[in-house]
């Protein structure tokens, strides 16, 4: 039996962080991904939103920002056979000054591609991510849903805050 | 008439953040205040949410590696005539690969002392830093609220998100 216990999700085939599947690495995105596979990253989170054009420079002056940060859990499945980041999602840690300077966390860009849904890689990212924050001490963890989603997210222990999610965009 | 723009909502008697009104000074929280008004800091936070004990190693630390990072704007109103935090808030600045590398605001931890309510302190606020996230090239600036306070937001351009807030929350 694993060790792995997301709480509340089940896994049918077991699967874990360290057992993503027959095929899938569950891993930290690396700078060495830089010349690899981060076009596949792109693609897949291009699934999810516009992601616009990205320059080798402006990858890596954003990822080292991050990485510099020690806040940012960038977490991608990658198909080891095809050499592709299938799957794509980011941890990261707000510090605060309220609960005795406590942190929170927030999953944020979550998104599998499209030829490798029903492989249970979204469960996986999300039982890991929501794991990882309690790990690091986070009081809390959230994250931002469209209404057909709820469902999936309750099965991690996540509830419909009595808050409203408000936004102002900014023309470009 | 003043060049501050807070582009929707209006002030009157019109103040800005470099005319915070009669005895207030808008301005970001400094190393400085930790032996001087920090304690109302807190203080004023305990309006909003359990601040819990809090050393002066803890905010420290915690307040260093804020601006460390560069992407916390932790902000103040000051009643200069009282030497007193009365009203803080932040803005965080969060990195994505999406839309080319954009940076998104949020804004987090708003509150104004109960006895300084109706001197439009958390208007300027929220007006300071949705205009400075767009200062920051921000492609947008989102805030979770309650539902009681969805328009007063309306007024600075915030929509409500079809999206849910959904939290999980741990237990100490």
């Amino acid at each position: 039996m694993s060790k792995f216990s997301p709480e509340t999700a089940t896994f049918s085939p077991a699967i874990s962080p360290k057992n993503s599947g027959e095929g899938f690495v569950l891993r930290p995105l690396c700078i060495a991904d830089l010349n690899k596979v981060v076009f596949f990253f792109f693609l897949v989170l291009g699934q999810l939103t516009e992601t616009g054009v990205v320059s080798p420079e402006q990858f890596m002056k954003s990822f080292e920002h991050m990485k510099k940060s020690g806040d940012y859990y960038v977490t991608v499945v990658e198909d080891v056979t095809l050499g592709q980041m299938v799957a794509p999602a980011t941890l990261i840690i707000e510090h605060k000054f309220i609960h005795s300077c406590a942190r929170r966390g927030r999953v944020e860009d979550i998104v599998v591609s499209d030829a490798h849904r029903g492989k249970q890689l979204g469960k996986l990212l999300l039982s890991t991510l929501t794991l990882l924050s309690k790990k690091l001490n986070c009081y809390k963890i959230t994250l931002e849903c469209l209404p057909e989603n709820i469902g999936f997210h309750q099965k991690f222990g996540y509830t419909v805050s009595e808050e409203n999610y408000m936004c102002r965009r900014y023309l470009k």
